[in-house]
This record gives structure tokens, sequence and C-alpha cells, in this order.
């Protein structure tokens, strides 16, 4: 049985498929354009397979999840150009002719992550999964269960208390200035310094700052959630970085309650190379076959 | 059938018995002294009933939920003189010897929510319901179960962004200062104005600041959980201080994601009188004979 894998995101499309192992036999990439084109690729990569069993696809969003709902499996009110109100799952499903898991990039990198860590035994039954990048999100997984609510969630988008040395930046989200995503996102370092994150050297104070603030996004899951496991990926983190994040949380948390120890409860991806959601994805599509 | 109720408060104790439609049938209070005469008397009315089926008990906390835990069943490290360490299951069992359920007072108030929410026929899947009292706390529904992960949630202990009108008060949370309960609970008017809450006319601007904090606690509800209803109970809270919450949520939002209509998400109890707990025990006390 093949399993397939599509990661929609906003820059390119990453689509695989492996094997009721969740090993990769497959895989492509190739760049976001237009929507047509986009899924034309994709659906061609996928008809190479005739026994290919089912699909998962984790995408940028906003997404429409609530099945009952007529835009189910569209990218709905996205600011990225052409793509507002995008049909993305009914031509997959109608070209593939198999059952069609959807559901967030980070929802699929949560789900990747939490099956990872039931294979490898970790005594885990609920965890998030943070990107911190060219944008924030989250995605959560409760006793095996993706969380969806009224929608999917949009944990970038929480708020948190000023740094003392951040004062007079106002935050680049531009629905909410600073939120999260506003304080912490890639852009940020070209917005507060004018040069490239990847420019700004370890031991810069700035990185100090984003740290608090991302330890706070790790308060705010603890105090709502109590996961057992708090994943950050994305291009701004580092096991340099997390160590940071970790002395922040240590003294916001107080020790108020009681949580894992946290060089295991405030980690790195254990899906290296961005390949959390890929593994997720095989996952779900073996869920969504077996249904 | 008959069906108990205990709200074990750090003031008082609300003891109650109920029937199958979750009607109370008796009912009492006592003062929350020392464990043994509290647990004794919470013994002692509940022994005048022969036909009770079982027993939930909603209590302050930090509790330990954890049933493979030794100390399941107790209140953990409180501050509350006495109370640190406290078997308060256990004695309870062995005495009335029925099942026996136990969450926090605040779970309690939700699952009751949620359970009229229900019999009402409204389509709630996920609810948060919040105290904002003496303290903060709040706890959460979906899809029928409580929220419960490494241990119950702390919702009143998360961060936010200072109100540009409130940025010299340093907040009165012991563990954290300047938290959501740091900065709305209700001693915070005492600390902010050297008079009591219910001294504050309504048109104090004190009141509008604590609404922008309680607007983000919504947020962050929002932006992580995706919850279909907020509920807000607790001495702080009034339809007129939600209508601030609203407005401030409203901007704070920008709609950024869909939510229902803020009359009908962000809302006093349904059950009045602070009555939810008493009710979400008697529905937790029916599953639990029932398993």
């Amino acid at each position: 049985m093949l399993l397939g894998s599509v990661e929609a995101g906003g820059t390119k499309f990453v689509c695989a498929v492996g094997n009721e192992d969740y090993r990769i036999m497959e895989k492509t990439q190739f760049p976001t354009t237009d929507p047509a084109t986009t899924i034309q690729k994709t659906i061609e990569f996928f008809q190479k397979f005739d026994d290919l069993a089912a699909l998962s696809v984790a995408s940028f969003g906003p997404i429409e999840l609530k099945k009952n709902n007529p835009n189910y499996g569209y990218i709905t009110d996205t600011p990225k150009s052409q793509w507002s109100h995008t049909d993305l799952i009914g031509p997959l499903k109608k070209a593939l002719n198999v059952p069609v898991y959807f559901t967030t990039d980070v929802n699929g990198s949560a789900f990747g992550e939490y099956v990872t860590a039931q294979l490898f035994n970790e005594k885990i039954s609920s965890l998030v999964y943070y990107t911190v990048g060219t944008g924030v999100g989250g995605g959560a997984v409760l006793n095996g269960k993706i969380l969806q609510g009224f929608g999917h969630p949009e944990m970038g988008h929480t708020f948190v208390k000023r740094h003392p040395d951040d004062l007079d930046f106002a935050g680049i989200c531009p629905f909410h200035k600073d939120c999260l995503e506003g304080l912490v996102s890639g852009p940020t370092f070209d917005a507060r310094l004018g040069i490239a994150g990847k420019d700004v050297p370890h031991e810069h104070h700035v990185w100090d700052i984003m740290a608090y603030y991302v330890a706070q996004a790790a308060i705010q899951q603890t105090m709502i959630l109590r996961p057992d496991n708090i994943v950050f990926g994305g291009g701004v983190i580092s096991e340099d970085f997390l160590a940071k994040v970790r002395v922040h949380f240590k003294q916001l948390l107080n020790d108020y309650v009681t949580v894992p120890d946290l060089d295991k409860y405030i980690t790195m991806p254990r899906v290296k190379e961005n390949g959390s959601a890929t593994l997720g994805n095989f996952a779900l599509a073996y869920k969504v076959q077996s249904e």
C-alpha cells in the first residue's frame, strides 16, 4: 500500500509517496505558483503511482475543515495572491479517486511528531507543535486527536507581555501588530535591525527578547492545554535559541505548576529536516484509508 | 437515584443532592475550616441519603487528577493554610462507599454549562469557563470531555499585553505578578484604587482596562482551542462588563478568524446563582455511576 503526502506551503509544495512503514519512496517539490498549475503538478506526481491508497494534505491557510461546510477543502481568505477561495481538495479527490485527509500544515507536523513519539514509546499523550518562520502557527494533538474547534487553531496570534527592552517595536502582523507572530516571526529581524535573521549573531540581545516571547507561548500552552511536550520548528528555531527559551520559561512559570523536565518539554522536532509533516501526512493518510 | 455534588471552595463548601433530572433536592453550605472538620461535615450531609448513587467533587486547587498517581484525590501544594497535601477524595469514598468523580471547581462549572447547552439543544461542542473572582481560573470541555493534560489547566496564569493606561501597576499574583490573575482578579481593585470592586462605579476607567485583559484571555482561547462559547463567571463579571470585553475582543481579533456572534460567544453563565458547578457535578456523578 502506498500513502501520499502533500505539504502545501505558501512558497513551495512538497509531495511524497511512502509505504506503510512511513518510509519515503519518492519525493518532489516545486514552487507554489498559480492554483491551477500547482494543483495539476500535484496530481501528475501522484498519478504515477497505481496503488496509492490515500492522500493527506497539510496546507497553509486559513483553510475550511468543517466537513458540513460547502467550502470544505478550500483555502479560504488568504492574503496570498490568486489562492483566496481555492478548492484544493476537490480536484485532488476527483483526479486521484482516493480518500483524502485535509488539515493545516502545523497540524500535520504536530501529528507527525506525535506518531514518532508513539513509535519511540515515549509517554506522550498530548503535544503542541509551533512553527516560527515566515509566520508563526501552532497545532496540537490531544490523546491522539488533532485539536479542532469552531475552526483550526491560529496559535501564532495571541498577545504577550512586552520585554522591557522592546517597548518601541510596533510589531509587524498586518492584523494585530504585536501579537506573537508580529513580534517573533522571521521578518521581525529585518523590521527591528534592518538585517535578515540568518545574519544576526547568536550573541545579539534580540535573540533573548524573542526567546522571552516564545517562552510566553509555551506558558500559554502549559496553562491552557497542559501538554506533555511543546515542539518548536521553523527557520527561527535552533537548539541554542530553545536553551534561551527554557531559561525564560522557568523564570516566568516560577514553579507554579509541574511540568516535565524542560529539556524534554520544550524541544526541537524529533523528525529532522522539516520531515514532521510528511510523516504526519502518511499516518493521517493511513488513518483515512482504514476508516 | 440520587446524585451528590460538592463544591469545595477555599472559603466555603457547598454540598447538594439532586435527582436524575439534575434538580436540587437538598443543599447545604458551611465555611471551609480545617480539613478534618470540613470533610466530616461533608460526609455527614451525604450520609443522610440512603440511595446516593455517586458523588462528584469540584475543588479548589491545585489538585491531583492523575489516577495512577499515589496522590490522586489530594489537594496538593495549595497556599491555603492546613490544606496542603490533604486527601479529599479518600475519606469521602471510604465513608460513603459510592463512586466519586474528582475535578477542579472550574472544570465542574464548564461541564455544567456544557450539559446545559446540550439540554437546550445549542450547537456547542466545545466550551471554556472562566471564573474571575478572588482568583482567576478556567476549564474547558472539548467534544463532551473535560480538557486534562499533564495536569489540570491553570488558565488564569498566562501573560497579556499591557493596557497603555496601566503600565505602572505591578500586578498582584504572588507567583507571576502581572499574569491575568495578577491584573484582573477581584483584589486588584483594592491594589489599584484602594477600594473594593463592589464600590468602584461602573463608569470608572479601570473597568475598561480590565476588560482589555479579559478580552485577551478570550483571544488566547479563540486562537488555541477555537471553542464555540467562552463563559465568564465570578464576582468581577457582569453583563455590563462583558459588553466592554466584547468591544475589546472585536478590536483585538480584527476579523482574523471567524467566531460565532459575539453576544453568543462571550457570555455569562447559563446556570444562574453560581449553579454551574452543582449541575456539572450532578452530570459527572451520573457519568461515574454508569461507568
